[in-house]
């Protein structure tokens, strides 16, 4: 049987630049109240692109809610009228400056669903090109390349600690590891 | 070059029962101000719990956020003075009913960098003995079991789609996908 818990009530407590947040009041299958707190996040979309030598791409920023640099796939959130392959090219080519011929769509997945309405898209890219990075006015990114097995180990000895990188990373060693 | 953001205000826009907000105005490395907005959250602790034939404990439970009923592996939240591996220990008990004779950590990452604080942690179990669950108030949870194999391949065509699930299910594939 399907739980739903129906909404009785919703209240928009904040509206921001990259996220919202509202509070909704639901019923529960034991006819219980209780309160559910919701961030709203747009859609995201990440990429493992590699080039032909499997070196991955990755992307180093600063992250403010865990005050320290990370190593990420490039990913960002989709645009309003953008699909989700779209904001993978464009994130791709603005956060690392290589452009792909071609996108696959590997999976989707939510990121913190008891909490967030964030889904992500993964796409794969095997055949890039560089071209010229294009960041945000308030990004800092600087991009390096990791041969695949090592992005592996540094995900296992917790070098890289980003969910959705951990999630591309080792969905495209088993599927393109041994390409 | 490590580029921090200097916090330069924070401003506190909520503080709830599960997560708080936060807005704080930051100094890039070009001194130029910008905003972050940035959700609280505990850290949390999930358990890849596999019987003595491999198979992997699922609980299904809805999540508001995304509207729908997800398979994860067990998780939750540390509670006040509690460690990583006692919550894991509580978490594994009081969804699924399953107490572990020993946990292994395995790893940690951030669920999303971008805009929350959370950190996961990853333990596997692999002896664990039935006894019952004890679920908080407003925690709806069904207990599945679901071999490795048949587990991977549902990640792999979407039927899960929980971030943590993926990842600590990959990781487990990985390490320990032939005992």
């Amino acid at each position: 049987m399907e739980q739903i818990e129906r909404t009785m009530k919703s209240e928009k407590v904040f509206d921001g630049k990259i996220l919202s947040l509202r509070v909704d009041t639901v019923e529960l299958p034991d006819k219980k109240y209780s309160k559910r707190e919701v961030v709203e996040h747009d859609p995201a979309v990440a990429v493992v692109a590699a080039d032909e030598d499997n070196n991955i791409l990755l992307v180093k920023q600063y992250r403010k809610p865990v005050e320290k640099s990370l190593l990420e796939i490039p990913a960002g959130s989709l645009e309003i009228g953008e699909n989700p392959k779209e904001g993978a090219l464009r994130e791709l080519k603005e956060e690392t400056g290589y452009i792909a011929k071609d996108l696959e769509y590997i999976t989707e997945f939510y990121s913190t669903p008891g909490f967030c309405t964030e889904k992500m898209y993964i796409f794969f890219a095997d055949e890039i090109e560089e071209s010229s990075q294009d960041l945000d006015e308030d990004e800092f990114i600087e991009c390096i390349k990791v041969p695949l097995d090592k992005a592996v180990k540094m995900i296992e000895v917790g070098e890289i600690m980003d969910a959705k990188t951990i999630v591309g990373i080792l969905m495209y060693k088993r599927l393109r590891g041994d390409k």
